[in-house]
């Protein structure tokens, strides 16, 4: 019962609308081709939005933290109570994801799966705590079932809140979130923990030779186990990653189309492809992470993501980095002139 | 005389402001580094705008438009007509670049410099024409001393009408105007032909073929008078090129930041650079172009481009759609907490 939603129909993106637009891109005043990906952009948009001349729409963020107990084997350079700190930070507005949301007219919404040390009331932060983070997945299952399923839920809940989406991107936040999603991605892939692993947000050399440790000695506790993807979510993701993954495959069934950020939310799409194969059909991969496994992650998707500006933040700010590119695809989609309605038809026409 | 305006004092950004602007990154509440790229354009703009907490100001886009006399070759998929016609779009406000600049709130302004056919009175289009496009570059300059000034001097004036700006983004539109840029770039860079020609906007292999062996006949032709790049911008660029360099030149001496587009722009960068070395520092490296020579125009130049789209369209597109990553980047720098002001001081902090 808990885990039915999962299971409603998925729409798929129109190719109807998709070939009337690809026409329409041919009929605009340029060479063919001249604007790269911005057309194929524009084109996928319109497929999801069932619109020839898509408009984006409302921009909704939705910012997922929580913490984990592997984090007391020391894999990142910071403390668990830094999610915390950073949870106030966002309902202060001083993060980046609340600059750029502002910078974008987005609507912003954090919400606590689980932080180490429970939070007061925080204007914007919606309480779905599943525990005090997630259980040390060196010894244990990172979550019961019961706390999977709250994470999954609470991720699409945030979907549910938002009221009308356009867009929709997750972010997250949680010390230590780069293992559980190597973890989790190592797993998903059959890949060793050093094909996934990567220094996070500033581990040195010896902190992420500990890193490639606790991940095989995880992968290894859990080796029997991890034949179904619900199952390994369980024993090796987190609470916000569950959550990511729950939020994508809601936006898949509501048609809403989402941009996935970097390293953590790639590991997240992962699980909900794995979970409710098609999602991917809604997911724009938007920049590509400095973590150096994020790009196993992106050939598995099977996308290409738009930036590579060497950003490795999280909180979705590289997908909300993004949305500009998506709005200029679509305005230069939707408003230039065919060479119908200009001078130039014959001449520029291919 | 006409070239003196060239030599003008040029300011050099601050180094001060650069560190200063750097400390307040360190201090934002962030793992140092996480943004990327969006941290040192920041600290990049900083120093051309000489404020610690930059704001971008006004952005300015000004496209250049000019004929080719090698375009009788068929060095391109288009008749020189398009150049025309394509001013006449622009005017309309039906161009790709005319949806960007309403996007971005950006002021627009075209100069005829020459184009083949002349125009009839445009609104927003300005008459700068040097003549009915350049000569054919394989038997003779492409321009006298005094096209020369009048194509560089529209390029200063451009900028002096645009009163007040904080960013300037220069555009093309010139049919032929690849081979142009490859030939000014072969004879700045000292490479063959194939190093830089590509396919332009459209070109098959035989035109191709076609196109190099053009180049190597006009490199040949000027071989004798390649030293001096104002010789070399005479005998080999196109009006819309020289006033492109004269516009970065003007930047440059007015303190304004420039984005360069792609392939043509980035080759008038070169010719502006070695006509007046010091330029560069105030040009920014907006996007990979699809053209296959760009790579060794930017590695002259020393830059890293933002983006890499794919596109190939010129106008000033792709400068005009990084616009929004500089926004971005300025707003996290400007208004993200520090440490100092948020919870999180001595977690986060390096």
């Amino acid at each position: 019962m808990m885990f039915e939603w999962l299971h409603r129909p998925l729409p798929v993106p129109d190719p109807g609308v998709a070939e009337m637009a690809r026409r329409r891109q041919h009929q605009l005043t340029k060479p063919p081709g001249s604007l790269g990906r911005l057309e194929t952009l524009a084109i996928r948009l319109a497929a999801l939005r069932g619109e020839i001349s898509p408009e984006l729409g409302p921009v909704r963020i939705a910012v997922f933290a929580a913490d984990h107990g592997v984090n007391a084997h020391g894999v990142s350079a910071y403390p668990s109570s830094v999610t915390a700190a950073m949870v106030g930070n966002f309902a202060g507005g001083g993060a980046a994801i609340n600059v750029l949301s502002r910078q974008l007219d987005a609507s912003l919404e954090v919400v606590d799966v689980g932080t180490l040390e429970p939070l007061p009331a925080l204007p914007g932060v919606v309480d779905r705590r599943q525990g005090p983070g997630t259980a040390d997945f060196t010894t244990a299952p990172a979550m019961t079932d019961g706390q999977l399923a709250g994470a999954l839920g609470a991720g699409s809940e945030a979907l549910e809140r938002a009221g009308a989406v356009g867009l929709f991107i997750g972010g997250e936040m949680g010390i230590g979130n780069t293992t559980a999603a190597a973890a989790l991605a190592c797993a998903l892939l059959g890949a060793p923990a050093d094909d996934l692993a990567g220094p996070g947000t500033g581990l040195d050399a010896q902190g992420f030779a500990r890193k490639i440790a606790i991940l095989e000695r995880a992968l290894a506790r859990h080796s029997e186990h991890l034949s179904h993807p619900h199952e390994t979510l369980r024993r090796l993701g987190g609470f916000e990653i569950a959550a990511l993954a729950g939020s994508y495959i809601a936006c898949a069934q509501m048609g809403v189309p989402v941009l996935v950020d970097g390293f953590i939310s790639s590991a997240a799409a992962l699980a909900a492809e794995r979970l409710r194969p098609g999602v991917t059909e809604w997911l724009i991969l938007t920049h590509a992470s400095a973590e150096p496994g994020h790009q196993r992650i992106v050939e598995a998707l099977g996308g290409h993501p738009l930036l590579d500006l060497g950003m490795r933040l999280g909180e979705g700010s590289g997908a909300a980095v993004t949305v500009p590119l998506l709005r200029m695809a679509c305005a230069l989609h939707n408003q230039m002139a065919t060479f119908a309605e200009a001078a130039v038809s014959e001449q520029l026409s291919p």
